[in-house]
């Protein structure tokens, strides 16, 4: 089936605007829970409690876990008690905890009271974890075996206990004091002979994280092997959760969005672009314009310094923002990829020398032929068409070597930033273009105004 | 287990180098194919095939998929005839199209030769696919089922065919003219009663995807609805094949990574940082820059146009790189929100005018809050503290009137790009900070000799 919401909307609208709730249901019923969550979303608030109730127990709690923040709240409050208790039974755990983050405390105090005390238990034990770490995106929620059971006896288990848990495809063997001992996936268990021990098939060798692991490398760990779970052990070796494949994918894209955030100068908000309100968008917007407006005042101050020659040699300042701009946009290449090669786990700190000289062969390749290309440009462009006879090869070569000499400076700069960012624990995006731009400004003036005061003698 | 790669680097070399065979596979066997891949690629060349040949033939195909082309590459010349079907044989068949798409003629042609006909025939169907399409990720081993089978008789069915499926987690269901009638997990079939019929037990409300589907679509189709797999369709609608989570994540990695690279106006490579060699990260860093550097001139036009007024209000000078780095920066941050928001199907064309009329708004305030912070540090800082006395209201009222125009435009600008740039067909990512930045260049320019000429009557 595919999914044309933008038709099954506006459907969905009359149908609500003349109170055909049978047709209704049977639009929506047969959709997947993510759809019917957004088709929700998009009708007017006040229908949302009556709508959701059209959705039979199980398929409601789905919808439920999908919806946003605001829709949770606005339901949880037309619920009776015993409709929130139906719902939150059907939750699983990790689902449970995502749901107490967003809400208020008033919220949370009615959800932990219809909770039951077991799930208040896993639920308040995740909460602990700090919000990076594989513990706070893992569920309590899986399929335990002992390793003296056999194959038969272990699938009887697993048929009596496996709906209430988050993914069947991958079993944990622990022993008495939960410790894991190994995993049997659920395809080795059915491809297995019915007598076998699970001791003998199960896999020993397991990768596993720790509570205190940083999510994002977890999910890059479940990306590199290919596994579907990851199981997460505490302090004491215990297994307490697993960490499921659509968790990671959902770490793995909040993470890129919040490098691609960082790496425009916006403070990282988790709202999709447009449910961000108008002030919390300047509120992510802000900070950074004005502190890298602010610190252009140095750039300001090299000029000024110079404004006496500059306004003799008035040339060269229509070439200003041409040098700068290229000097930023290498600074932001060289950046940009250490950055996306640091969070792929692909290089790291060690790598700082390699990096610096891979780069600095790459500026003077990038360097000298924009320098030439730039030369051509100069005196056929500036001087010969556009007649602009003050550019004369002094000039033309003043500004040449001033872009050698940046893009050299703009790329090492640029490389070695996000690398020590790294080392000293900030998060290498915010050193992106953006900040390397600024820093790039001030360094290719002052070589610009040296290369001129050197050949021009201003 | 935690994988120290440093340290069993080191320790597998010093085996090598002591020739321990016995205690080196040892050392390896119990370690997954990903990082025995890994340590693999760190020893020296002329070892691997000797050390690839002291792992079991199962295992050693697992890490041969793991490796890097290049040493894939190098492993296939040192194969026997003998060998190198074994490997194939065990490789599934996305697997072994992943290579040939990545070796030379030659070994392509050997490779080719030495798979069995129906494998062959597969390879070549998924080959026919475009690169970024769903088909060309897709596996064509998948398990189907038939709607009248009982669960008993298709657990055994799972059992006989399983080990050569990539995933047995779902089943399909199909009619004879092989179009798709349901999915089955291997979770309901588990949990379902043995005397079940399929039929009766399958969900009918299938998502999947179109053989030609974008493959970035299909990654995050299976992100929004946490599947495992994605069946996909040809345009008869027949089952051909799956896609699966392992895979999906992959192109979720590359298309951020992609990303990544054409907003830095890096062209993407698809190689690690660095495995590129200089030319290569040339070739794919110097376009860019020689545009945007030529495309500068532009903004050096403007300058030179005003120039002899420049001469005269020379204080005028040093405020040029804060403007346009403000205006760029402001211009960049709208246009990496959308161009996000685009990547996660947050947002389509549609919703330019609520894009347009969102970023306005943040506009005003931005630009008004940052344009009384840059008032008072004029006046503060470069009028009071450095002692500039150029720098009068007037000329602070046209730096902050500036100020404010430019972070309008730049940010209205920045959105509508993006949003225009998918509409017609190209990506939006190429949209980004530097291509934004030159455009506001020049709009910043501009609107700062007009203020110029109005407030100050240049």
């Amino acid at each position: 089936m595919e999914f044309d919401s933008d038709a099954i909307i506006s459907h969905v609208e009359e149908l609500v605007e003349q109170r055909q709730w049978p047709a209704l249901r049977e639009v929506l019923l047969p959709l997947p829970a993510a759809d019917i969550a957004l088709i929700l979303s998009e009708l007017p608030e006040d229908r949302l409690p009556l709508l959701y109730r059209l959705l039979p127990k199980e398929l409601a709690a789905e919808v439920f876990v999908e919806m946003e923040p605001e829709q949770q709240e606005l339901l949880i409050k037309s619920f009776s008690d015993t409709e929130l208790k139906e719902v939150l039974d059907e939750l699983y755990v990790d689902d449970a905890v995502d749901l107490i983050e967003e809400m208020p405390a008033t919220v949370v105090k009615r959800i932990l009271q219809h909770t039951d005390p077991e799930t208040r238990r896993s639920v308040n034990e995740i909460l602990k974890y700090p919000e990076d770490s594989a513990g706070s995106i893992m569920t309590t929620e899986f399929v335990d075996l002992k390793k003296n059971l056999t194959v038969a006896d272990a699938i009887k288990r697993i048929r009596r206990t496996g709906t209430d848990k988050e993914t069947i495809n991958y079993c944990y063997v622990t022993d008495p004091s939960r410790h894991l001992l190994g995993i049997v996936s659920i395809r080795t268990l059915l491809l297995a002979e019915e007598d076998d021990v699970i001791e003998d098939i199960m896999d020993t060798n397991v990768v596993y994280a720790r509570t205190m692991d940083d999510k994002e490398d977890v999910a890059q760990t479940l990306n590199k092997y290919g596994f579907l779970a990851l199981p997460v052990v505490d302090a004491e070796d215990r297994l307490v959760g697993i960490v499921t494949v659509d968790d990671a994918m959902d770490v793995m894209e909040e993470e890129a969005t919040e490098d691609f955030e960082r790496m425009a100068a916006i403070l990282p908000t988790d709202k999709p672009y447009l449910r961000t309100g108008v002030f919390e968008t300047v509120k992510s917007r802000l900070p950074w314009l004005l502190l890298l407006m602010l610190s252009a005042t140095l750039s300001g101050i090299v000029i000024n310094s110079f404004e006496e020659s500059l306004a003799t040699y008035s040339v060269l300042i229509g070439f200003i923002p041409m040098l700068t701009g290229t000097g930023g946009n290498s600074g932001s290449q060289s950046s940009v990829a250490v950055i996306r090669s640091l969070s792929l786990n692909e290089i790291d700190f060690g790598d700082l020398c390699s990096v610096v000289w891979k780069e600095s062969r790459v500026a003077v390749v990038c360097g000298v032929l924009l320098a030439c290309a730039n030369f051509v440009k100069l005196l056929v462009v500036d001087r010969w068409l556009l007649q602009n006879l003050d550019v004369t090869i002094p000039v033309a070569l003043v500004i040449c070597l001033t872009l050698v000499c940046t893009v050299f400076c703009a790329k090492v700069v640029g490389c070695m930033l996000p690398l020590l960012a790294e080392k000293i624990g900030l998060d290498p995006a915010v050193m992106a273009s953006p900040f390397i731009s600024t820093i790039v400004d001030v360094m290719s003036l002052l070589i610009y105004f040296a290369f001129a005061s050197l050949i021009l003698g201003l």
